[in-house]
């Protein structure tokens, strides 16, 4: 029908016919070819590299010929004398359709690039950030057609780049003119698109034509941590990781604490929301200046964190949290301006994006952690833990994806364990029983070695040996599970039942001794009965979500299982097992995913159509209240015992053989009723 | 073709059949008919008052039977007992439809209401409120669907009245959970829409019904003063008025000195800008004490002001304001949250409407006058004039309106003047001279009889008399032309020439006496050549501004002249005239409208079409610059006669005769070279 050149672009594979003398750039867009410009073809920002290729192409049904685009024009000449042009390379603004064409656009030339993300994960990202640059001309003001300067700008917006509508907030508009004059009536500007439509935001303006990076913050704000990667909002490179103590915890250690800390003192949430807003731009601050970076070119911020992390963030009064039916104040996901949350480290005209919640105690960390691993993308089914203080479980595959919470309880982070503590130097976090000698070896946080070889002592100087931490607590417990020293009940055997003088009574129980230095002074640390209650507790409730996600599900075994949370990274999936923290499963099938909340947060950072997707996935995913639901008491009372008293594990059979031994004898002492006990829900 | 009932509304004339048992209020809703309800028919609010009609209706071909509506039930009678119901009145929302019937749908009952307003008037103000009550029933938080509070009321308001989407900021969403619990999930919210459309914003809930008046200010925001309006959100009723001195005052007098302060000051800016809001907060709390209300009812505020105060109130550097072209940051109108302003003292959601500016020095303020005069909507050509430090004019009928800004300078308002003072206590305001004896007898502000009257003295013994304000001049010039005492030149005779010892010389020109209390320590009040000199380069700039938009408009002469501005309710009309500030008109089409800014700014609080109507219209007025307009210059040369020098002024002629007189000797003085001279241009 025409007589027109063809132009094919890959690797879209996208064709059409243009009349000779069409810029390539205006090709792509025809065609909706993503081949980035942030200068509109002027030839200036070079975002719009191209590479043609020549010759025969009969895939495409093209032949190429030499002359197929114009000769390199003065603009590319300059362009590469001053900058260079990397070979084969063209600006798709300056080179022209001659002749039928094959045109490669690289992947740096695309706005929606691909990210190859470290992270083990389902899935990978397309960037599609919410902020874009545009190099635009202002007309000047004109005293025969007074309009704004805004209005100018926005005009030139339009007419150059078919952007309809912009707004902007008092900050950048009390810094517009002198920088339209400073530029000399060309700027470029940062333009925010909200993935719910709407008009543009403008951000920020820089004279002329502008190569500042900008960034992002993607948060996760934790109970006890808060986490930030500072990300490059072009590629969504992590130019900084950085992470602080939540100063909350000043006001209680736990989230539930700090509900009641809220409702005990008038005024304790609006504390609690300073606080955190503080160091969040404290955080901002000092993550900057570790990149080399302004802070003002932080331009956006993601939080991800748990409902009540969520209100406190928010200024909201999270009493309502602290009790069923755990009501939100809002469970969408929410757009702000981060000055309305004090965010004063970050440019001031940030924008904040927060993720929704789940549920009352399934939140926006847990949302992250959908979004990071995608379970409704799953083939197989996938039951993913995020372990912390409150243990968020998702289950699901294509079908569908359901959620739910399940009250932990510290003890997976070494608190109420006897020798506990936070997984820091000197803690112990790994350690072997021989289920011979019934003798123990470990290592601690700080050093490489075993406390069996050479030069451990040596090695652990500086740090010490001063307790015990949430992996290597479950570890312990395991390995003397597997050890002989601790029954299916939980009862740890005596000296004589046990055969190890490590067993010592200790009133009507006993205590298995790893490590004692109280002679010099130092701290004495062993495995109590109390300590294997608490962390029975845990682990029941952690199974019993688990399982009645599964009942709900129809199943009665998963594929995979995916750990999630900084702390899933350190836990032994064997040692996980063997204790029964979660079903039984493929060993090789249970992994961890790292701190996925926080790689969901980059996820949301980097693409605006991951936001969309998060948010419709979470009104799509099926919540399971374990609070309400009578089977959930039923399966934490079976999951008291180690691995479990009913569900026959065969995954875990196959690979560990555990002792079949009873240190009950009947005379009382502690029969293992941890499962009858009364437990404090701690949500979130 | 239906036998169901015929309903007919008045005063609506809308009319439709509608089955038997029919609610009056369902009724009218499927109409389209105008009755209020905030409760939606819970028969609680009582907004829905109607008055059926009985008997034969020939105009709308009904009878009505005196069962044509059900019987009184018993929320009706509840009600009646209770609060009382007007006689023949019914509750729309439980009355329902038995036969035909008529019924009257009673102003208060109206949401779109007509509001009287006590000014003259181009138009009638229709009430059409931004922000609106609706009582609605929340749905409890349910773990098995695990909605936030906000989600739920959203899905309330949109199953019972239609509303699509709510959005709420983070000050509203922090109370949203208490307030949802104290009203056992019913609550009264007041949503906010915009006329541009997008979802309507919440800004405040009660717990169950509540019959909360809401207010709105009304905000003239001039370089002197800065004058509010309190008024009642309903019913547009004005609840306390209350003006203080813009502090702004100490950075300087008029607007191009504040702007120089900017200029030479770094941060002088902001320091206004502070200063500003700072009054504002005073002014939002006192006015609302002189009220009785609490200013967190206080949900609304409109601003109108000058280019330089609306800068300076949104904290933009005004420094382009003060030299061509005069660009403005923005010249839209500007919808923002009153927290973005530092207005504290009134609710944390108040929603702040700042109406356009016309173009770089005819401001919002111009723009609310022409919402409240609608030149656009005259037959007759009008003029409007808003005289202050600067004069906007206005010129337009329904073809089309003009306008522009002229810098009269402070003259008019008493500055420059060598007895001036602010229209203040003691001020002569008023002044005749008799043309036999050259007699002056003026009065004062503050006190009632002229000067020559008995009881004078004892009268203004509180105030004395302290100098000449701003209509006290004019009215002076003015009576010393008509009087013999000024020639047409501005030349002030000698004694010899003038025939009365009043006119003194002074260097080589002479004064005109008033009143000399210098013998007993007071003030000396003459007007001097330097006087006569200031208000004839006033009054020209005022004239040739006037005379620049008649010349665009192609004609000689207007058919009215609206005198705006609180100084152009105290100018007397023949004075204007005689001094040649206005063009030629029939005298008695010269009329004052009073504060019309302060007028538009009340009109676009009570009225959302309002807002977009005068955004409408100041994109259809054409905005003519006298700076760079040469025929300006060679207006302001000929306007500098009193009254003109070759305008003809014939209605003037028919009612006054001018002495044609002339007190240049040729022996040098001033020759009345004020036009040539170089003038400071005050702009905004």
């Amino acid at each position: 029908m025409s007589h027109d050149p063809l132009v094919v672009f890959t690797p879209s594979g996208k064709r059409g016919r243009f009349p000779r003398g069409t810029p390539i750039l205006t090709a792509a867009r025809q065609l909706g070819v993503d081949l980035d410009s942030v200068c509109g073809g002027r030839g200036i920002c070079s975002k719009c590299q191209i590479t043609p290729a020549y010759g025969e192409f009969s895939k495409h049904g093209v032949t190429v010929a030499p002359d197929a685009l114009s000769d390199w024009n003065a603009v590319e000449e300059r362009y590469d004398s001053k900058r260079g042009l990397k070979k084969g390379r063209r600006l798709g603004c300056q080179a022209t359709v001659q002749g039928d064409v094959v045109i490669d656009v690289p992947p740096e030339s695309q706005v929606h690039r691909q990210v190859v993300r470290k992270e083990a994960s389902a899935r990978t990202l397309i960037m599609d950030p919410a902020t874009h640059f545009y190099l635009v001309d202002v007309a000047e003001p004109d005293m025969h057609e007074p309009t704004g300067d805004l209005e100018r700008l926005s005009r030139a917006l339009r007419e150059q780049w078919g952007i309809e509508e912009i707004t902007a907030d008092l900050p950048i508009l009390a810094r517009l003119q002198p920088l339209l004059r400073k530029g000399k009536w060309q700027v470029t500007v940062a333009l925010h698109r909200d993935h719910r439509g709407g008009p543009a935001k403008l951000l920020e303006l820089w004279p002329g034509f502008s190569e500042e990076r900008l960034f992002g913050l993607a948060i996760d704000l934790g109970s006890t941590t808060i986490a930030a990667h500072l990300c490059d909002l072009r590629n969504g490179e992590v130019k900084a990781s950085a992470g602080v103590m939540n100063p909350q915890i000043r006001f209680g250690e736990d989230l539930m604490s700090r509900v009641s800390y809220a409702m005990m003192n008038p005024g304790g949430d609006k504390e609690m929301t300073a606080a955190v807003r503080d160091a969040i731009n404290d955080l901002t601050a000092s993550i900057s200046a570790e990149a080399g970076i302004e802070p003002r070119q932080i331009l956006e911020a993601v939080f991800v964190c748990n409902p009540v992390m969520h209100h406190l963030l928010l200024g909201f009064d999270p009493v309502e949290l602290g009790q069923a039916p755990f009501a939100l104040v809002t469970s969408s996901s929410l757009s702000l301006d981060g000055r309305d949350l004090g965010l004063t480290a970050m440019n001031d005209t940030a924008q904040v994006y927060i993720l929704p919640c789940i549920a009352g105690h399934v939140g926006a960390d847990a949302a992250a952690v959908a979004l990071a691993e995608q379970p409704g993308q799953s083939e197989d089914l996938v039951l993913i833990v995020d372990v912390g203080t409150n243990a968020e479980i998702q289950l699901g595959n294509t079908t569908r994806v359901l959620a739910c919470s399940s009250p932990t309880g510290p003890a997976f982070e070494g608190a109420q364990i006897s020798a506990g503590q936070r997984a820091a130097p000197g803690a112990i976090d790994r350690i072997e029983i021989d289920p011979v000698t019934k003798e123990p070896r470990f290592r601690v946080i700080g050093g490489d070695l075993w406390s069996d070889e050479d030069g451990f002592d040596a090695a652990i100087a500086t740090t010490g040996i001063t307790g015990i931490c949430g992996s290597g607590i479950i570890e312990a417990v395991a390995e003397m599970r597997m050890a002989g020293l601790l029954d299916p009940s939980g009862l740890i055997g005596s000296a004589e039942q046990t055969g190890t003088p490590r067993c010592v009574p200790e009133g009507r129980t006993h205590s298995y001794l790893i490590h004692d230095a109280s002679a010099e002074g130092g701290p004495r640390i062993a495995v109590t009965q109390g300590d294997i209650r608490a962390i029975q507790l845990a682990k029941s409730a952690l199974y019993a979500g688990a399982r009645l996600l599964m009942d709900e599900m129809g199943v009665d075994k998963v594929d995979r299982v995916v750990l999630a949370g900084a702390f899933g990274a350190h836990i032994s999936p064997k040692h996980a097992m063997v204790l029964g923290m979660i079903p039984d499963a493929p060993l090789d099938k249970v992994t961890s995913a790292g701190n996925a909340a926080g790689t969901g947060a980059r996820i949301a950072l980097s693409s605006i159509s991951a936001r969309a997707e998060i948010e419709r996935m979470v009104r799509e995913i099926v919540k399971v209240e374990t609070a309400i639901e009578p089977r959930f008491q039923e399966h934490f009372v079976s999951a008291n015992a180690i691995p479990h008293a009913t569900a026959p594990f065969p995954e875990l059979k196959s690979i560990v053989t555990l002792p079949d031994i009873s240190f009950n004898t009947g005379s009382g002492g502690d029969g293992g009723s941890g499962g009858r006990k009364r437990r404090r829900r701690v949500r979130g």
